[in-house]
C-alpha cells in the first residue's frame, strides 16, 4: 500500500492565500493580534476548517479549535497546530506554517477516510507573538491555566483599547475567561511544526529539526530617568542625557554577550522609546525592553548579573535613575523524549535526515508541555531570517515536515 | 519727572494666564505649533492686544502683528516680540516672556499716553520651536523671505496632517504665502527679550544679558539601516542591529564634544525612532536627529568631520547602511552693535549690571537680523533649565528686562 502523504500544491496555495492577509507595502505581514487583518485571517481559517467538516469551536481566549472525532470516545485528544498572528512587518511562515500543515493533515485524513482511535484537534492559538497588549503566548497560557481574568482586566494597547474588548471582537469571552482552561486529562499529546528561524538546519542541509527544548526568555522594561534640557544651552558636561545612558547600557549588554562562549545565549534591546523625542531637547527619559534568552536559567542569570555590574558603574557616572520591571521570566522547557523519538523514527522511515536542536524562540508548545506530552518539528529557514518580510522556507522542506507530522500523529495514535 | 517703568504684578499675572494654556499633568506646556492649545494661546493674545486698541493683523504665515502708530508716518517700524509656541512638555517662559514684555511695553505707553515718532509693532512669530512639521522659526523665516510656498506645500506631521491646512486654521493663508514677506525698508529695528536657557547669567548674578550673536545650528536626519531579525534565533555574531550601530554613533559624537576645549559647541541626538520597535525583533532601522551648535561655521564643521571619521569605522564594523539628510544649516548671526550699546546704556542708567554673551539657542532674531538692525536681551534662567516644566525666571529679573526693553525702544525711537 502506498504511504499517505501531504499535498505540496495544496499546502503552497493555502500558505500564500493566508499570507496575503495583512500584507503591507513592504511585502511584510502586519497581522498583529486582534487587528482587523488578524480577524480576517481567523475568518479565513474557520472557513477552511468548516469545509473539512470539522467541529470548529472558538474558546474564551479566542483560540480556534477544530475537532475530528476518533473511534474510541474514551481516549484523550491528539492536538497539533500553531498560531496565525504575526509581529509588525513580520513574515508569512512564522506560526502560519504550523497551522497550514495541521490543516493539511486533517485534509489528507479526510480525503483518504483514515480513522484514528484518538480524537484529533487542530489548534490555532491566540496572540502567540509579543503584541500591543504586552501579552505573548496569550492563548496557550490561558488554556493551560497560566493567565487569570484579573491579569487581562484593564490591560490596554497604546491607543487605550482594552484587551478584553479586543478579545471579545475576536470571538473570545473575557466574562467567562476561566472556562478556556482545559484539563491535562483531555490530552494525549501536542505536536507543533514551526520554522526554525535560525540557520542551524540550513547550514547542515538537514530538512527535519527535532526540538529538544525551548529557550528560557527573560524580559524587563527598563526606564532610564535623566534630565530633559535645552540642546543648545546645556553644556555637554552639565547634561544628564537619558539616551546616552541607555546607549552605554546597550553596549554593555552586547559586550557581555559577545564575550560569552555559549553562542545560544542572546540578548536584545528591541523597543526603545525616547522622551520627549524632540530634535532640540536633551532626552529626559528613555524606556527600553531588555530581553535575554538562554538554554538554562543559570545562563540567563549569569548574563544578567554581568550586565548589572556594568550598569552600576554607568548609573554613577551618568547620574541617572533606573527603574526596572520584570515582564517575563519563562523557564526553559524540555520537549518530550517520547515525541522526539517518534518523530525521529517516522522521519527515518520516510528517508529524511534529522537533527536535534534547542529552540531559541519561545512557542506555545512550551505551555502545552505543562499539561501534556509535547514536541516540535522545525523546518529550515532560508538565510535564518524570521520576523521580517524576507522570512521564507522551501516548499520541499515544508512538504517533508508535513509528512513527518502526518505519520507521527498516526504513530502516536497507535502507541499512546 | 519719574522714570516710566513696567508693572511687575501685571506682567506676572499675564505670564501665568498665558502659561495655563496647554499645561499638562506634569506641569509642562504642550503648546506645539498649530495645536488646539496653541490656537487658544493665539486667541488669548489677540484679545489682550485688542484691549490695548492696537491694530491687530495676522499675516499669511500666521504671525500676529499689533501696530501702534507713531507721530511721523514716514518712519519705519520699531518691532519687538518673540513667540508663544512651545516644545512638547516645555516651559511657560520660553518665547512667552518676550511677547508678554512686548505687551507690557505697549500697555505702559498707552497708560501714560506716550507718543513715539516711529510706529511700533509687537510681533508673535509662528512656530519658532521645532515642531511636528519639521520647520522651526517658521514665521520669521516666512516674513524675511526665506521660506517659499513650495517648501511648505505637501509637508505633513506624523499624523499626515498638511502644514498648509494647519496654517490656515491658525489664521494664515498658504494660497498667498509670499505676501507674508516684508521689506527691509519697513523696519527700523527689531528687539527681542528671551530667557537665557543657560546658567551663565545666573552664575555671575547678572540680571541683563546683552546678546552678541546667535549660535549656528546644523541638523541632520540620519537613518541607519541594519537587518530586522528574530531576537531569539539570530546569534549575536550574525546580527546587523541598527540600534547598536546608532548607539556607537551616539557615543562617538559625545566623545568628540567632551574632548573639545570650546565648551560652547554642543551636539545632541534628541529624537530617535526605532523600527519595528518590538521586544523580540533585532532593530532593522533607526532614524535619529543629529544636531550640532557652535559660535562659528568652522567649529561646527570641525566637530562634524571628527564624528564622520569615527562613523566610517562603525559602518564597516557594523555592516550597516547610513542615509544622511541635512535638515538645517543655519549660520551663526551677529547682533547689531548699535542695539547692544543702546540696551547697555539704558541698563546702566537704570542701575542694572549687564553681561555680553552669545546665544546658544536659535531665535527669530537671527532671521530678523537679515532685514533689520536686531538685538536681544537675555533674562537669567533658574538652574539654567529650559524646554522642560521646571523652566523659570525670577520676576525681579523679568521686571528689569522689561524696563530695559521699554527704555531701549524709546531711546531707539529718538536715535534712529
Amino acid at each position: 500500500m502506498k504511504k499517505l502523504s501531504v499535498n505540496k500544491q495544496r499546502i503552497e496555495a493555502k500558505l500564500f492565500a493566508l499570507g496575503k492577509i495583512g500584507r503591507n507595502e513592504n511585502g511584510g505581514l502586519d497581522r498583529t493580534t486582534f487587528t482587523p487583518a488578524e480577524i480576517e485571517a481567523r475568518n479565513w481559517l474557520k472557513k477552511e476548517l468548516n469545509r473539512l467538516c470539522l467541529t470548529v469551536h472558538v474558546d474564551q481566549a479566542a483560540n480556534i479549535w477544530a475537532r475530528r472525532e476518533g473511534t474510541n470516545p474514551e481516549l484523550p485528544v491528539l492536538a497539533f497546530g500553531s498560531h496565525i498572528d504575526s509581529v509588525p512587518n513580520g513574515g508569512m511562515y512564522d506560526g502560519a506554517l504550523g497551522v497550514i500543515l495541521a490543516l493539511e493533515v486533517m485534509h489528507v485524513l479526510e480525503e483518504y477516510g483514515v480513522k484514528t482511535k484518538h480524537p484529533l484537534e487542530l489548534v490555532s492559538f491566540s496572540a502567540e507573538e509579543p503584541n500591543p497588549f504586552g501579552l505573548s503566548t496569550f492563548g496557550s497560557r490561558a488554556m493551560t491555566g497560566k493567565l487569570t481574568v484579573e491579569s487581562i482586566t484593564g490591560v490596554t494597547n497604546s491607543d487605550g483599547c482594552l484587551l478584553t474588548e479586543a478579545l471579545r471582537e475576536a470571538g473570545g469571552d473575557p466574562d467567562n475567561f476561566a472556562r478556556a482552561v482545559r484539563s491535562p486529562h483531555e490530552f494525549a499529546a501536542y505536536l507543533e511544526v514551526h520554522i526554525e528561524q535560525g540557520k542551524r538546519l540550513l547550514q547542515r542541509e538537514i530538512p527535519i529539526g527535532l526540538v529538544t527544548g525551548i529557550t528560557g526568555i527573560y524580559r524587563e522594561e527598563v526606564t532610564v530617568i535623566g534630565e530633559a534640557s535645552h540642546a543648545g544651552t546645556t553644556l555637554m558636561k552639565d547634561r544628564v542625557d537619558a539616551f546616552l545612558a541607555t546607549v552605554s547600557m546597550a553596549l554593555a549588554l552586547e559586550e557581555v554577550l559577545l564575550h560569552d562562549p555559549d553562542e545560544e545565549v542572546v540578548g536584545t534591546i528591541g523597543q526603545v522609546i525616547v522622551k520627549p523625542n524632540a530634535t532640540n531637547i536633551v532626552p529626559g527619559e528613555v524606556t527600553f525592553s531588555l530581553e535575554i534568552r538562554g538554554q538554562s536559567k543559570e545562563k540567563i542569570q549569569d548574563v544578567l548579573s554581568q550586565w548589572e555590574d556594568k550598569v552600576q558603574i554607568i548609573h554613577r557616572h551618568r547620574k541617572i535613575k533606573v527603574i526596572r520591571t520584570v515582564k517575563l521570566n519563562q523557564a526553559p522547557v524540555a520537549m518530550s523524549e517520547k515525541i522526539i523519538a517518534c518523530c525521529e523514527d517516522q522521519a527515518n522511515k520516510l528517508g529524511y535526515p534529522t537533527y536535534r536542536l534547542g529552540s531559541m524562540a519561545g512557542h506555545d508548545a512550551a505551555h502545552m508541555a505543562s499539561i501534556t506530552t509535547s514536541g516540535m518539528l522545525f523546518v529550515p529557514s532560508l538565510a535564518g531570517k524570521s520576523h521580517c518580510p524576507e522570512e521564507a522556507s522551501r516548499i520541499v522542506d515544508i512538504e517533508k515536515a508535513g509528512n513527518v507530522l502526518l505519520h507521527s500523529i498516526l504513530a502516536l495514535d497507535n502507541s499512546l
